[in-house]
């Protein structure tokens, strides 16, 4: 593998792709994120998660072929099975960058870059976080593509959101004097420093300079570009991944990385970086206060949703599910209802949740790992009780989908179907069993569970044995390419 | 019907009686309490609702033969149910009087007066709260004694606590100097007012006096002397209730009533009102904040039961259920998590949730009706989902009980054991069915489950149906005599 680093500049026509890093849980979001959903894979707004979103709105510019996914691996299969076959249908084929262990985004964006420039030289990627929300898609883009023009030029590009309140939750970027770059009233100029979030007194100050923006966390660049950095600055990162010619080697290396940020670890050291303003509507969804920035408010300041009952709260945020959720006089507060866990806390400390999360995992709680619904690619099941040698479940099968072909080594499941028709292959035989029609499936028997039609299927499965895990399962045939 | 007040006085020897007032929801204690689970049913400490308490604690001095309990139709079928074959097997077999509709303590302790006159027109008799928490019932039967032998001379007898704090949530009992009578060390006073619920300082003002006295709603006297009281005070009560001669004219006359308490009906006018101080730990468990009276806090002075993970909270209460609870930073807070529903509120806004009650009844809410887990005379059931047509429940049947022979016009039923045995009557067979087997039971044919079996029983049935409702329910025969 080569050395990059000597790419001409101002050279135009190079393709340009985008690596979007979704390695993290976004465990500040629990309830509402787990292990297995994590932040990214929420409908924070509207009907789409925040990952395919960021998919889209990029697809004008950088399409979906030449998007990557960096990742772990665990999340890498929780991400493809959302994008193919989650929710709406419409599948989404990015490529999977995948990350033994997470190092921070300094090494995420190494591996990323030497991808891009081993496939295309003088390729420019866009990196950006796979869990913000970004409003206005042809803003964004209006943005992007001078911030591409740019980058193609050689410079290191940020974009720094044109504060809107003196916010202590983000970085900012201080833009120098110097103007570097004019694109289509796009102005690049001189980044002057990054600095840390800082306190509310300073960030009065920063949003009336008029110098200082949000630090977005997303960077274009040259691949080239960032590797000379990179290169320059973590040598160590850089000599390893360039030779490591194997997931293996990749694997071993990673292990030797120190834990640094790209804005650490190069943009505050490294040459040419310079700051595109942009002012279209951003969040970088950090904790549950940060609804407040993106959902309108009621009267009273309240942004409340499912089955509540509020008397007299104001400036919170009261979020219900199917349960019944009765809340009196919460001032600045945030109550977070699901099926399975509730969270109750002030706005201001809101970033504990994060705490929480890793005290669920010390006392071994399962809160933290799924959601009461599991989604799987052929639809969804729900956990309705669980004991000692017996598990209920809701199965929700979407129209033609099926499941895989399996058994189960120690546990036999009767299946009550109250929604649509279910086909049932049970050994070697095969039967439509209707509404209120029951079948059952004795330990060690080979089945699948299929829903013919183009309604969904749903059937109650009770489950019974000595071990009713996930893990009791042997697939045989899978649409969905499972491991 | 005679008239009663010319008993005479210092006669002795006389029964005494006990009526219990129980007519209430507690609505207060949503989400625990519920339109079937009034909050003197709740295991509010230990094993033993509050109503039993009250009876149990009685029982020494007042056994269960003499006690009555005084509540509605739909709530007298609640407690006979609970009383007779709720929970610890003991069971307990009170008398009922039953008010067509609630008209306040002045018209309940009428009715329930004429009915202890009529039997035995000597008779004493205690009138007490179903729902308050006291302790040591050594020291309050120890001053029931002293009530009993002050209410057998002809006084009317009330119980006031010494109070420990200013509350302001009680009424107070102010003595005058006068003693009436001296018993045991026990000393009864003429009453010299009733005293409204005070402010903070007024009662500060009080508990530094030392002549009031919380209270307690717990009153003795003879039936005849209350009943010469009425009929002075409150002729239209006394005439009607005394010339009713059937639950018709009951009913008919209960409908003009007005709706006043004992207190201001009676005692606030009363001749010879005297009362006895009492200092048995005491309380009305009138709203969630009682609970810090009644149980220990912890260092923070914080209150926690359940699955609850808490970061830095004090002087709350968190009480959760299976589900996880997680709290960051509360300060003088309430919340009740139980499986349908979740209540948060400042501890001084307590009492605002009767007013959530009325407003989940007028938004047609269900989770103020029942708890998802509804206790039966023959174990339980639990709701674990819902649908268009469909039910899910978990049913639990206690050793060697069984439900009614019955049968559902518009649903059929099926049904998979996952503990214990069960027999199945399925129109004129008997089967016995193990775990991990199931039966079908097709709408319109008779059925009865059973346990047979000295361990419980729990099956899991899914109900379809167009119509998947309690009220689609023919029953044949029921071992609890249920309507």
């Amino acid at each position: 593998m080569g050395i990059p680093g000597n790419a001409k500049r101002k050279r135009s026509g190079q393709e340009v792709y985008a690596a979007i890093l979704a390695g993290g849980i976004g465990s500040r979001f629990w309830p509402l994120s787990r292990e297995t959903t994590p932040k990214q894979l929420l409908k924070v707004v509207g009907d789409e998660s925040l990952l395919k979103s960021t998919i889209r709105r990029l697809s004008p510019l950088i399409p979906a072929e030449r998007v990557s996914i960096v990742t772990n691996a665990r999340q890498a299969e929780i991400i493809r099975l959302h994008l193919l076959y989650g929710g709406d249908g419409k599948a989404l084929s990015p490529g999977y960058i995948v990350e033994p262990v997470g190092r921070n985004t300094a090494a995420a964006i190494a591996l990323a870059a030497f991808e891009v420039w081993r496939k295309d030289p003088e390729g420019v990627m866009a990196v950006l976080p796979a869990d913000h929300i970004i409003k206005d898609g042809k803003s964004f883009r209006a943005a992007l593509k001078a911030a591409i023009a740019v980058a193609s030029e050689g410079h290191l590009v940020t974009f720094g959101i044109v504060p809107t309140s003196p916010e202590t939750g983000y970085g900012y970027i201080k833009a120098g004097k110097k103007t570097v770059s004019r694109i289509n009233g796009h102005t690049a100029k001189r980044v002057d420093r990054f600095v840390e979030k800082p306190d509310i007194k300073r960030a009065r100050k920063y949003v009336a300079d008029g110098s200082y923006f949000w630090n977005s966390g997303i960077f274009l660049w040259k691949a080239g570009r960032i590797l000379e950095e990179i290169k320059a600055y973590l040598p160590d990162v850089y000599n390893a991944l360039s030779s490591a010619s194997s997931p293996a080697e990749v694997a071993e290396a990673y292990l030797s990385f120190k834990d640094v940020s790209i804005d650490h670890g190069i943009l505050e050291k490294a040459k040419d970086v310079v700051v595109i303003p942009a002012d279209f509507p951003w969040s970088d969804m950090g904790t549950w206060s940060s609804f407040s920035e993106i959902l309108d408010p009621d009267g009273d300041g309240n942004i409340i949703k499912g089955r509540v009952v509020d008397i007299g709260s104001e400036n919170s945020i009261i979020f219900g599910c199917d349960r019944a959720v009765a809340t009196i006089g919460l001032r600045d507060f945030i109550l977070v209802d699901t099926p399975d866990a509730t969270l109750v806390c002030p706005k201001d400390r809101a970033q504990e949740v994060k705490d929480v999360v890793n005290i669920l995992k010390a006392k071994k709680y399962i809160e933290h790992e799924h959601h009461r619904t599991v989604e799987r690619p052929w639809g969804s099941y729900t956990l309705l009780e669980q004991g000692e040698g017996y598990k209920i479940k809701k199965i929700r099968v979407e129209p033609l989908r099926r499941l895989s072909l399996q058994l189960h080594k120690h546990r036999s499941e009767h299946w009550v179907v109250i929604t649509g028709t279910a086909r049932v292959q049970r050994g070697e035989e095969v039967v439509d069993i209707a509404i209120n029609q029951s079948t059952y499936i004795p330990r060690g028997v080979k089945h699948r569970l299929e829903n013919p039609a183009d309604t969904p299927l749903e059937i109650i499965e009770v489950q019974n044995g000595e071990y009713v895990e996930e893990a009791d399962i042997v697939r045989f045939d899978d649409d969905f390419e499972r491991k």
